[in-house]
């Protein structure tokens, strides 16, 4: 069985996301996705609880029919020398790494790991920020994110959220 | 849709852990089971990581034809003060929390939870307590745990970590 | 009897504050003050240790003749999701949570606690930042802090240790 | 001014204590009790929020008429060789530590502090834990706590709470 | 060239370490020591700090005329899935990791690392109790250690501060 | 025995940094080198671990002849009204501590230590960004550090990993 390992934020989950998701689906058994930065919420970059995180992502799985997919918290480590071993502890094996991003990618190479880009997302931090800019701004970002995902953002207020923390001096 | 949460530690995922979860799984129509401790492992108590406790939970699954079951790694707060919002943070919303142990049970129900004693197991760590026992010292733990569990923990070499741990007298 | 709870920093104690804990007091039977980022000192942001800054309140209160104040160290947590349990397992039960900052304000309705605004003081954050700016550069800043305020800054060297601090490169 | 600095853990607070602080709240001008390990609760040794303990420690002081004396959390920090670097930026300055065990005599001795017995009080561990075993078992715990706290305790449902947790098994 | 790495508590350090270390210090360029648990002291199971350890090893060291030696802090992990990343972070490379215990050298061998007994010491911590427990009940706890070690731990004060030390009833 | 404490970060060990050891390790009978932020590694601002520093640096000393100067990783505290405490728990006793920079400097003095500037290095953090900066944009870097530096720095992949740690964007 082959197992691949992909790691984000999901600040939101987007199209983007989905539409690798649903690539590398295809091309393993299982794909595990780590909730990153599973212990931030109500900040501005982290808007979303690990928890609310994983219902976006459920239900734009469901919406899309892709069943191989499990979701699991990964809480930051804040010390890259020993992050890869953090993760691996907290995940089944897999055989390829997926991401985008340089310093997940060296530090799982510098350890021996398979990594690979991941298909479709160039860089989807700079998407995530955009995101939530527009939420916050009054813009389409519906359109950004999958349907299923975008009915789950306004269940929970999440613009109304962002716009509440972009008045915090709270510091 | 109906969630039910269920935390245990899993050390090692046994028989009763699946009648229970064969029982709450048609029940709700999803079930959350946190793998607790998950920054554990290496030690008689707990000698398992959480990605192999998940490797073990996810077979046994297969195995039973249980489908509407996701794991996550919960790690521990070590304050109990805290303890219930840090795990519904890090999992999606449920309607009701399985447990048989008081601790937990006591925090939950202070918050306002909705919590029901986990059906056929009553005391679970005493098992738990008693299949490690035998794993160390060569006794039937096989019997006790769904056989595609046994098979992980075989390939994991289980009964061989927790007999060196044994003799271990660092600290 | 009626409780409130406040939190601030306080770096340092303003006439804001005192104004604000003066209105409050009077409402209420007790008032308890959270001295805020405790862990925090000897920075630009947060020069004054929370025993320093438990004198300046200390001395203000005594000199303004309010009496049911109690001045409570409160750390940070880091993590939003679990800051309301982390503050309310610390502090006595209150009836209402004085903010006029967003963030606070959202995690303690977000779990149904009643928050009211401070009067007098809009934003006491900019207030802080311009006093301690005014301690750096040898501004009027002891108009803007009660008098026995004052004089526990100046015994503590407060205006010195901005002084030092600014010059700060280590990092 | 000359201020005084106790520290206990207060599981529960009783009349040992009570005692104490009346001796020295006569000697000092003001009396800091720093409600220690402060991050505990819900255990069998530690039972109680520090918020939950600063309500048995007010009602006590009011009942004896002791207005001198402030109440302040003190989490643990769980390095001995800076405990009382932790501990002295929490609290105003004070002129004497009380304290009758050896090891905070120790660390605030060997930082140059003047530490002395705690008067009426030989041993206040032992006296906890002799009540919370009481509270346990249904013995006369009542008797050896002031009136006040023991209504704080009981309508805190203290009793109840310790045989929940007597039970527990998780870990 | 090539490096040993050994890590131990040594609380405190005695004659098998010092025979142990003049063996590999003669069969390797260079020989780390991690003194470990670093963070810990003033307990009677790790009565001295870091640095009290650093002079105690420095001494016998010198006396014994081995030059080849780094001492070297180690703070625990406390999460044993990430101990091995921990400790290469904070040591430079090195060819053999010499341990005793069993956890250890499962930790460093599941990582690939080469592990080798400790050549004359065939489980030092048997050894540190004792001599701990000499210390505290006025046993020849001197002719265990080496006479330039006795000499700093009596500057210490070693043996009052254990016997202070097994008083202490806060916790 | 004089002993002297210089505490740094050493992104990389630059020729300024060798200038002031040589010049302290005249006047002492031992230096203590303290590598700070111990726990960072393959950031911008801290691209080394502290391993890799210790490599750095004693290959430099070696080249330069010094011997009476030893090498420690001192991770940070992230507190600063207990890092006096935290470092001198992990170092052995020194007379004098050197920095050029004003927040050590105010902390060991506030605790009556005597502190003194770091002769021929006016600013070393300056030199480190700049450095750094070098590394990243193919700059003559090698000129600042001493040869035997810029050799381990080489052969660790310095400027590479710079360069990849300059594309970062998780966060």
């Amino acid at each position: 069985m082959r197992r691949a390992l992909l790691i984000g934020r999901f600040q939101p989950f987007h199209r983007g996301h989905l539409e690798a998701l649903t690539a590398i689906s295809r091309e393993f058994d299982r794909v595990v996705v780590g909730i990153g930065s599973a212990q931030e919420s109500h900040t501005l970059k982290n808007p979303f609880t690990a928890g609310e995180r994983y219902l976006m992502i459920e239900a734009a799985l469901e919406e899309a029919g892709i069943t191989n997919v499990a979701l699991l918290p990964i809480p930051d480590m804040n010390r890259n020398a020993v992050w890869v071993s953090h993760v691996t502890s907290l995940v089944p094996p897999f055989d390829v790494f997926f991401t985008n991003n340089p310093l997940p990618r060296t530090l799982f190479e510098e350890k021996g790991y398979k990594v690979q880009p991941i298909p479709f997302v160039s860089r989807s931090e700079y998407e995530g920020t955009t995101i939530r800019s527009q939420m916050l701004q009054g813009g389409p970002w519906e359109e950004r994110v999958p349907p299923a995902t975008a009915a789950v953002i306004r269940k929970l207020g999440g613009p109304e959220r962002l716009r509440v923390l972009a008045g915090n001096d709270r510091a």
